[in-house]
């Protein structure tokens, strides 16, 4: 994958990355909605590809050419199962090949699926010129150097892999590759390979500060782990920096190329109390180099919410780092851009110093006797309890009060505590109405890049019907 | 020149820095020329630009505003000499100004004056786009992460510092500026601000290397200086990392921005002796991020050399960081661009690792006996001397050789030696029609940004005559 994102564009072509979660259905959706004339698949992945040409044939439509990518000797000769394989055919191109450079800087290079439904599939478009500014901007706030050694946890088909996927090459850095995630493998290959930058989700930040003793391993110098998606609770944060991580808190979306916004850390922050300073870190930040404009606009009248660190409004984005639109999907483009910029549906407040903070999805926020209740500062006090995982919160109908948060937790190995327990603890850091009046211990579903699905867990909250 | 590097661009102005030691004669043309509509003279200054003004009245040209930056309380109440004084003009600006942004892209950020003669000025046109591509690549080829601390000794009317004067504040830097350079105020601000990074031309690495100790200090960590103009000496390139430096070699001209191309060290060098790794260093290397291409190409049939090291051709430039053009030149713009380059005017090879390596000047260039003579490599030997401080080559016209190397020398203090000893040092060091036939001592004459002014060292050389 990380040849393709070289390879494709330079013979002219589009790339488009899977998810290697998906499966026959959802690839099937995507293979003739992204009109992808070639598919490379992993050998491991096989199946899934075969899976998914069958239901391209049951609709009559066309499949692309498979190219297998077989590893070790112990896979099946490829030549019985499909007509062309990777290594070889790459040795039918020519070395003299000119390269063809897009006509326009803002043609596209890539094409990305947000995670939707087979229904209506969202393709995420990127330019050239957008992927060139924004591998810029993410190595500036990876503060990655000349020569860098980064160990892949993002996918490479998550936002191209944040635009790093070029952005390691353009360095002349070194690629750590890994099959499977896991704290022993992380701990080994930075060991390993003296590695400088990596990434990761909330859950991989997760991961690594509940490992054990035994899976972990020193750190010689400084690993720079950028981390998105969700804001990390200040507690793993803190975790991060004793196991010798330095922590940078980036922001953004498929819509975004991955980073938008990064928490640059104030020399003023340093003499705050560790606890102050974790809550800070935890800011969605600024705009990095290669955007024009992040900000907080109230949706409905596209005005600026005032920098008070409490208005919310919509975290909207515009600039050449924004997508050029939704491939074959200009309805859903426009609604995006509606007055000029690229909605996020995320609520934030801005604070004075600039810097905005994410205090829910549009979606997610509970309203609960016209009140509203940001989930994820709830989250952030359950994340704050010593037993606790990991923790989600929704929204759960109620006849009196229209909505009240019910909380999702997953408890640590060894720790066994009940839901009153834990509601006592949120009102005794929360306002009580902010608090949940539902707890519900059960292991929290996930997407492939580490999100946690609430619309899930909304499912579950309704079914559970109104409390009062 | 700092401040107004932001104000005048956000102002929907164009920025056109003068060098400070043109004369008064120099500045009318370049008022004139620009067609300048405020000019902001610091108060050391105020003199020339007096006498700029006398000349451009002589023409009836319409001066412009003259803004006085004054400093400290023993200046002349400026009220009494100048309509604006920059402190006071700046307090009748309105805080809710809305920044002018540019139409396009394309719209000129600044204007550049290269060293040129009162009769045809050159002004180089900066464009918004290009600007902020190389500012961008000139922090990558710094090595620049967050929060640098710089320190100016590159002028901010050459390539508006670089692009440096951009860059720094991109990086939320802080910015050392001194009035004068010297070795002991250099190493004075390293130790007081903890400075990371520095420029300088090849005259201040030789300033710093041949200090005394007494005017050293100890640099507790490793500063980058980046140097560019001319390319630095084997022997200044050791003695420099020896005081703590870490040297990077630049190559470019006010066309392209300042930095066009940088040499990345790399890793397989570090085994190499000293004196190896320093002539590698020495080379102009590849292009950086922003620069779409650089290469060697024969300036007539406009064909690219081999990558031999040794077949020799004209460095030439395209992409968005090479200039828009001369200002009101149409002709020399078109010059400039034969072909679809930026013709450099610098001879060069490329070795087969594609890293390019300057010869010559394509005017420098010797001619003895039909055979061609970089005089940078008759230079670099003569800097390898112990005795030599500094040296510059040039052609002396001759009846049977057509031309021979002429040498002008300046010897360290404490150090005589004749010209026959530095003859027969070269000859031990080059091929004999290589080295020096006559040797001069004396002082070099320098431009104001350091560079040896070898046009009048070549009018010396012709005043001399033939030898044979």
């Amino acid at each position: 994958m990380y040849e393709l994102h070289f390879a494709v564009p330079m013979a002219g072509a589009v790339l488009c990355t899977l998810n290697s979660r998906l499966d026959s259905a959802m690839v099937s959706v995507l293979l003739a909605h992204s009109e992808a004339k070639i598919l490379f698949v992993d050998h491991g992945l096989l199946e899934i590809a075969r899976g998914a040409f069958d239901h391209l044939a049951k609709t009559n439509t066309k499949p692309p050419i498979l190219v297998l990518i077989s590893e070790g000797d112990d896979d099946p000769s490829p030549t019985n199962i499909v007509p062309y394989e990777y290594e070889s055919f790459l040795e039918t191109g020519h070395i003299e090949f000119e390269i063809k450079r897009p006509k326009s800087e803002w043609d596209p290079i890539s094409v990305n699926y947000t995670s939707g439904t087979t229904s209506r599939p969202k393709g995420v478009v990127y330019s050239h010129r957008g992927a060139y500014l924004n591998t810029i901007a993410t190595l500036f706030l990876h503060g990655m150097q000349s020569m860098p050694v980064y160990l892949w946890t993002v996918p490479m088909f998550h936002c191209n892999g944040w635009c790093l996927t070029w952005g390691v090459a353009a360095q002349g850095g070194t690629n750590i590759c890994m099959k499977n995630v896991s704290p022993s493998k992380i701990f080994e290959n930075i060991a390993l390979h003296n590695v400088t930058h990596m990434g990761g989700a909330p859950t991989v930040l997760n991961m690594i500060v509940n490992s054990s003793v035994r899976e972990q391993k020193r750190i010689s110098s400084k690993v720079v782990i950028c981390t998105g998606g969700s804001p990390p609770p200040p507690q793993i944060l803190l975790k991060m920096e004793e196991l010798g991580f330095s922590v940078t808190h980036l922001y953004g979306l498929t819509e975004t190329y991955g980073p938008g916004t990064y928490c640059v850390l104030k020399p003023e922050w340093e003499s705050l109390p560790p606890e102050e300073q974790s809550k800070l870190k935890a800011r969605q930040g600024t705009q990095h180099l290669g955007l024009q404009d992040v900000d907080i606009l109230d949706p409905v009248t596209m005005e600026k919410v005032p920098a008070d660190g409490k208005t919310m409004g919509e975290v909207m984005f515009r600039g050449n780092t924004v997508m050029s639109g939704y491939f074959k999907d200009s309805k859903a483009t426009e609604e995006a851009f509606k007055g000029g910029w690229f909605h996020s549906g995320d609520l934030a407040v801005k604070h004075p110093d600039g810097y905005i903070e994410v205090t829910d999805r549009l979606k997610d926020i509970i309203i609960s006797g016209g009140e509203n209740i940001s989930t994820i500062q709830v989250e952030t006090v359950l994340y704050s309890h010593p037993a606790v995982l990991e923790a989600a919160v929704v929204a759960r109908p109620d006849n009196h009060w229209g909505q009240t948060p019910c909380a999702f937790v997953k408890l640590k190995e060894g720790f066994d505590i009940d839901a009153q327990e834990l509601i006592l603890f949120c009102r005794g850091h929360l306002p009580h109405y902010m608090a949940p009046k539902t707890v519900i211990f059960e292991e929290l579903p996930r997407t492939s890049t580490g999100k946690i699905q609430k619309y899930i867990l909304r499912e579950k909250a309704k079914a559970l019907g109104s409390l009062s």
